[in-house]
């Protein structure tokens, strides 16, 4: 333990006081006194009855280290002089046998480290003044628990002894007695435990367990700072890039308890209600009782007001009525706090004998409804902004609000966890089949679809079914990526759970489950659950409606959605889309209907064979899009050309490969000697994207004429023409898309002339390669809109496949490598620099180009306020993160202001 | 036909004569008059006889664009001036009956673009003066085939008729007669043929073909100038990065006949021996011949010089004794032009009735060893200098060299052609099993490995083969780039080639053949031969020696080699390596002896499982390295961690699958559902590179050690300890490096420790992915050197997998959307912009930081171009590339100087 060195030169401040309605520091002293030690200050200056106690400056913690872990010599006097104060104004006394002071010593630093540093409690406790705080608190039992409590929690963090050192002698006591439970221990049995404890630390440390209770404030005084620089602290700044030079402070306050008979009381508060943010206090308190039995659970917490037991139906009295005037004093106190820091406060207070202390306050966590509500509310009241209003609501949030989600209240038998790849809830029998998900959907039987992986032969199944579940996959694996863009409820890569196609079971959690089983998935919490489990519809009204009409008030970017179905479009409209930015053609390539013309172009030896086949897909393709653009009327539509290798529109299986070769009355041999040839090692880097324009460019023909037919009957249908925007996906150099577009404007002179119509459209490109962001000024001649495909550009980036990312991502991410998945929130630092390199050169050769995004990432609230910084012209992501987009690309603009 | 408008204002001079010893322009005159002309015109005014002619400016060119595809009016004045001139020179007159000027058209533009553009020759033939011709010529046969030829090349050129047509009617006139070949045909069929030719103009354009022979020239004019804008000649400029505004110039230049009789003759003649290098004139000629006569072969053409004669052992005499001043002139001529140009010249002459013209003098192409020869020779000569005989050698040509190669006088039966992989050439018994390989080794027979691919697994029988066939993947194929690492030749993605595995048999040709049969392949041509061809065997001695001496003066990065076999060490440190570049440890894992070791190190369920298998493997991956260290003494050595993704060190078949459950001692299905659980989509992508040594640090922790011990116990055996690089592969961010070189120095401590010794070594970073060029500021402040990893940066930034790439890549090239194969030569605006980035990063935030490059490209002479731009420290290429990469490192310092 490090003692403060003698010295009697003049010390700067090194401790800053407060209790008694009055503080040294101020809620902006934040960097000297932490968050905590600032808060405390702020609290006192407020006048709120806050137990009285002291804050030692992130100064002496940068002295500690710089001083090889010792702390300042000076510290010593100033430290003695707070104890003594605190003691005063409780009317207590620091190692005092009759009335002792006892203290905490907390870590607090300038942004919260929840759990990341030590803390001791009960300081002050030895043998004697064990016996004075039994005498005080007439309770002898509770005495020698807390001291207990102390020394296993003193040696653990100051003198690095293991708990389950403690842990052993406590269940070596209960076993002697025949003891279940803790509170069987009597005071003479804690007793008992005290001296095992310290016999323990006296055989582990050579000398006794410290009994001066200045040194014991010494050593954890030491040992708080010295946690600053521990390995979970250390991780935990690396993750949220939180420099190491910051240091804590230590805060030391002292104890006040609520369990010194009917006269106290422990509790805890919200301003507001945070289920449904209705305005009223809300909380729950026990008579006689320490802050941890709240918690426990052990007995059931009263409700504060009176109105709130009668909803709750509850016979125990409530804090209104047994303790009306600690409660009216809280009541005043927590109008001031809310007033004060314009939002919904979180509370904790002790009664002890009568006289209430506020021990914390802090802004209150909130269901998503809850935040809709308050912020509204506040806006009203004029205690905020409604641009305040827009930017207190974490956008992300909403996706509760958009989906099914499950009752609260019902049991869950969660069998397995995997990845929240898709929000919502859905349950239905188990299918392992795509074709079985669609007879049972015909059949009008929900159902949730089970399989290793999806690929894109799957679509018919996935559309079918309520959700989806794979065991492998990541959270942009086919499954997850396609099932976002469904609004379906997926989870993905429940690694646990194992699956027979063969035998038509799964076992998870130790059930074997069959096919048409009932299970229930939670695609926002990642769980599998049997049976069925009752769900909550979404709705959409009220202050949702209000806040995103606000933020449109003051969002620049435009918000589009990713949809190739009528009825993903149509939704998306309806949550506001303000257009397509991603129409993925090869989706409409799976449909039952046109597949077969699809494998016959792709087997096709030459050209003819494949003009031929894509006459017959032309007519569905134009129908397609015909609904979009009718759909999207007025609003832009951006079409992808044909994106995947070839091969993916081929089977794989014996059985199909014979199927198709009798389709197409070809040797069975043939098909598989030509699936064989398209095989790839690395699909996602093979032959695909616009390398399919370059080697087959009928295929585009064929799209372009679709798309710019459709346009032009549309345009007539509804009186409201979009304007399609062709987009050439994967361009790495300039020369693709010159050879591209070329065919593409060729094509579309040839439609306007048979047409005898004028028709705008524009061509540009995908910018999801790294070589494209470099070469983008070139691009850009002849692009006339770039959309960052930022999947495909964060996979190329950093080398990674979000496919076979699963296996190594998580564990990035728990070590500290990365801060989070790339493909949730665009990597600034890489990716992002990519984009504006881009956007600059893009716009350098080509001013006014109309930037986008189009990858997953869209809808992503940080990567949206990244592409607020770049000056992109609009958003793309799936139907159901439009509102959510909106509100993100609002807060983005707020903030950029 | 742009007939030129009559206009009298003053113009500009538009045509620059040459002829009689005089010329209007000079070789500097490039830009105006095209390399062509301006080549003209320097032989011209080097006083050499060249047919009389003048030049149309590139400027024309320009006015002609200009004004709508018309030539300028006031050029028809300075036309006819000069074709008057010209015809006093040769004393001939354009359009007269009796004694004619012919004359040829053709293109010539800045940058040679040989083949694009069109040409006419024999303008001025109508139906009178080919009557002139005919008398003077006294033969009406060439007169009229003449005719006959001009009135089709200028038909298919200015009028735009199908060369076809003219062929159709031609068959017809031979069928008639019962004839089989054109020199069947008599001076009265060539008329009637003629007569033929003309009709069909007349029917085709309702017009005579014209006679008047001003109109043929103005459209001749125009035509080619026209063809500037052709198709090929676009493509052939996007490909070469050709400007479109430089334009051509036209030359217009009398026609000279060399088979005007026997006082006439044509010929072509070298300064220097192009297949040897040997000083002396060397070519050969006919009499009373045309110059496409030398060419067809159908006359065996006669030795230049009597020397020469009595080599080829013929009878005919040489020119030197038949027209001995005709050879005496041609004789100073050379000495003249290879004196003034400075290198070896490839010219073309004729005699016409007993007068020597000089038609052409070009820089001559030459064998390597030619090459080399003439260089050494020419800087001896004191002709140039070392450092000009440095830049003259081209280093590609080397590795023709530093291979075995096909004795070009034997036959070849080839049946196949696929990619020129791995050059040298190869010969052995047929073998489709790798294990087949090492047996016939071990059996002493030489054995060609053929496989539809190779992966990992077949490493020891192709160390065991002396040629490779693959038939598919790219040239940076596992089996290329393995290949060439070992200088095995190699021949891949022979699509042609069908191999039947089950029945023990390929296909190619038409031919099956059996495992067993004979083959050859080579490597450089990419040819696959059935049965076997003798070949050379290299000579390294010599010149070969001089040159590379020379080149090593002036050069200022090292070259280092990629090797992880003592044999490939051995053989480049003979060829000059200055260390290892990139030591892949993972080659090492699938030795017989270890593999077993490397699979339980996979297939354990944990930690201490893998560390147990791995203790096996450290004894013999020391041994590895130190046997490495001692060939490398005094040289550093780069040891790149292990990098595949640990799937492909398991087997795939069920059989083998089952072997290797036996030999573990567990369920084969336990054994094939971990093979399943590593299975990934896009292993290039995957859980690989630094990702192994962030989720299975021990493997990394055994790496580093065994590379420690080794280099200290190999300093004690050699006195000479090598420093070595431990390199970390695939970094993406400076947090992996930090994690994995934390581990790599504690060990490195340890081992210190034990040994009780000092080692000094580095810890860095392969940069091989966008994402860490952009980070590379960041990572340099934990990496002591970069290394770029070109191979996976180039498919990195384009998004193509080199394995999957040989489907559209050829094509990519053909239809010129790439210059050249990324994989071959660095992207320079792609790939070499991140490097760039990557390397002023690196070193702005640690100077002097160690670059290097250990991709395919660090033996690319392009490729090297580039690192020395960037400033890189050295290169570093398979064993067999080194000396090209020495010879390319100091023309790329000479460049730059």
């Amino acid at each position: 333990m490090n003692q403060p060195e003698q010295n009697t030169s003049h010390a700067p401040k090194w401790v800053y006081m407060f209790g008694d309605g009055i503080a040294d520091g101020t809620a902006e002293m934040r960097d000297l006194l932490g968050g905590k030690g600032a808060n405390l200050a702020e609290m006192c200056n407020l006048g709120l009855p806050v137990p009285p106690g002291f804050t030692v400056t992130t100064e002496v913690c940068a002295a500690y280290y710089d001083n090889d872990r010792a702390l300042p010599e000076a510290l010593g006097a100033q430290v003695d002089a707070a104890l003594a104060h605190v003691g005063k104004v409780v009317g207590a006394e620091f190692g005092s046998r009759d009335n002792p002071l006892l203290v905490s010593v907390r870590s607090g630093s300038r942004a919260s480290m929840p759990g990341m540093m030590d803390t001791v409690l009960n300081l002050g406790l030895n043998d004697e003044t064990v016996e004075g705080l039994a005498k005080r608190s007439l309770d002898a039992r509770f005495a020698y628990d807390s001291y207990r409590r102390f020394i296993q929690m003193y040696s653990n963090v100051v003198l690095g002894l293991e708990h389950h050192r403690f842990e052993d002698i406590l269940e070596a006591a209960k076993d002697d007695n025949g003891y279940a439970l803790d509170t069987e221990l009597s005071a003479q049995d804690w007793r008992e435990v005290v001296a095992g404890y310290k016999a323990l630390v006296e055989e582990e440390r050579g000398e006794p367990f410290p009994q001066d209770v200045h040194a014991q404030l010494w050593g954890a005084l030491g040992a708080v700072f010295g946690s600053w620089q521990n390995q979970r602290a250390i991780t935990y700044r690396r993750l949220h890039s939180i420099p190491d030079d910051w240091g804590t402070a230590v805060n030391v306050q002292a104890m006040v308890f609520g369990n010194m008979g009917e006269t106290s009381a422990t509790g805890v508060a919200f301003t507001r209600n945070p289920s449904t943010g209705e305005k009223a206090l809300f909380g729950e308190f026990l008579i006689n009782a320490q802050g941890e039995d709240v918690v426990a659970g052990i007995r059931t917490p009263q409700a504060i007001t009176e109105a709130e037991r009668r909803i709750n139906g509850s016979s125990e009295p409530s804090m209104e009525a047994v303790m009306p005037e600690s409660f009216a004093h809280l009541k005043a106190i927590y109008e001031k706090l809310e007033g004060h820091y314009r939002d919904m406060q979180d509370l904790e207070f002790t009664v002890q004998e009568g006289k209430l202390w506020m021990l914390q306050t802090r802004t209150g966590k909130r269901t998503a409804r809850a935040a809709l509500k308050i912020a509204v509310d506040m806006a009203r009241e004029k205690l905020i902004s409604r641009q305040e209003a827009v930017l207190r609501i974490d956008p992300s949030s909403l996706d509760q609000l958009l989906h099914p989600t499950l009752d609260p209240r019902a049991e869950r038998d969660i069998v397995a966890t995997g990845l929240p790849a898709s929000p919502g809830a859905a349950c239905g029998a188990i299918v392992f089949d795509p074709d079985d998900a669609e007879q049972a959907r015909n059949a009008g039987k929900p159902v949730i679809l089970v399989r290793v992986e999806t690929s894109p032969e799957d679509i018919h199944g996935m559309h079918a079914a309520e959700g989806i579940l794979t065991t492998r996959g990541g959270m942009t694996s086919h499954a997850a990526v396609v099932a976002r863009g469904m609004g379906t409820p997926c989870v993905s890569g429940a690694g646990a759970v194992r699956i027979d196609y063969a035998a038509g079971t799964m076992t998870a959690g130790g059930h074997t489950l069959n096919k048409g089983d009932i299970i229930t998935i939670d695609g926002a919490a990642g769980h599998v659950i049997r049976g069925e489990v009752p769900t909550i519809q979404p709705d959409l009204t009220g202050d949702f409606g209000v806040i995103i009409e606000w933020a449109d008030k003051v969002r620049r970017m435009e918000v589009r959605t990713n949809a190739e179905t009528p009825g993903d479009a149509r939704v998306a409209r309806e949550f506001g889309a303000e257009g397509i930015g991603l129409c993925r053609t090869e989706h409409m390539f799976f449909e039952a209907d046109r597949i077969q013309a699809v494998r016959e172009m792709i087997l096709a030896g030459d050209e003819a064979g494949r003009r031929a086949a894509l006459a017959k897909i032309l007519p569905m393709q134009r129908n397609d899009f015909k609904s979009l653009f009718e759909i999207m009327s007025g609003l832009p539509v951006t079409i992808r050309l044909l994106d995947p290798p070839l091969h993916e529109f081929l089977p794989s299986g014996e059985k199909e490969i014979a199927q198709l070769a009798e389709a197409m009355g070809v040797d069975p041999e043939i098909v598989a000697r030509r699936i064989g040839d398209l095989h790839e090692f690395n699909p996602m880097l093979g032959h695909r994207g616009c390398r399919l324009a370059i080697t087959y460019p009928e295929i585009a023909e064929m799209q372009a004429r679709a798309i710019f037919e459709a346009a032009i009957e549309a345009g007539k249908t509804t009186g409201k023409a979009v304007i399609p925007e062709v987009m050439v996906p994967l361009v790495a150099t300039r020369a693709e898309l010159d050879q591209i577009k070329e065919r593409i404007v060729a094509v579309g002179e040839q439609v306007q002339g048979e047409a005898g119509e004028r028709l705008d459209y524009l061509v540009g490109t995908m910018i999801e390669l790294p070589r494209a962001c470099l070469g983008a000024g070139d691009i850009a001649k002849v692009a006339e809109f770039f959309s960052f495909g930022t999947n495909d550009l964060t996979q190329t980036a950093f080398g990674i496949s979000r496919d076979d990312s699963a296996g190594f991502l998580a564990e990035y991410i728990r070590k500290g490598v990365l801060e989070a998945d790339p493909f949730i929130t665009i990597d600034r630092a890489g990716v992002g620099e990519l984009m504006k390199i881009a956007a600059e050169r893009g716009r350098e050769s080509r001013p006014g180009l109309k930037l986008g995004i189009c990858g997953e990432h869209g809808g992503d609230p940080a990567s949206i306020g990244l592409c607020e910084t770049i000056g992109l012209d609009y958003v793309s992501c799936s139907p159901f993160r439009v509102p959510i987009a909106r509100l993100a690309a609002a807060q983005a603009a707020l903030r950029k202001n």
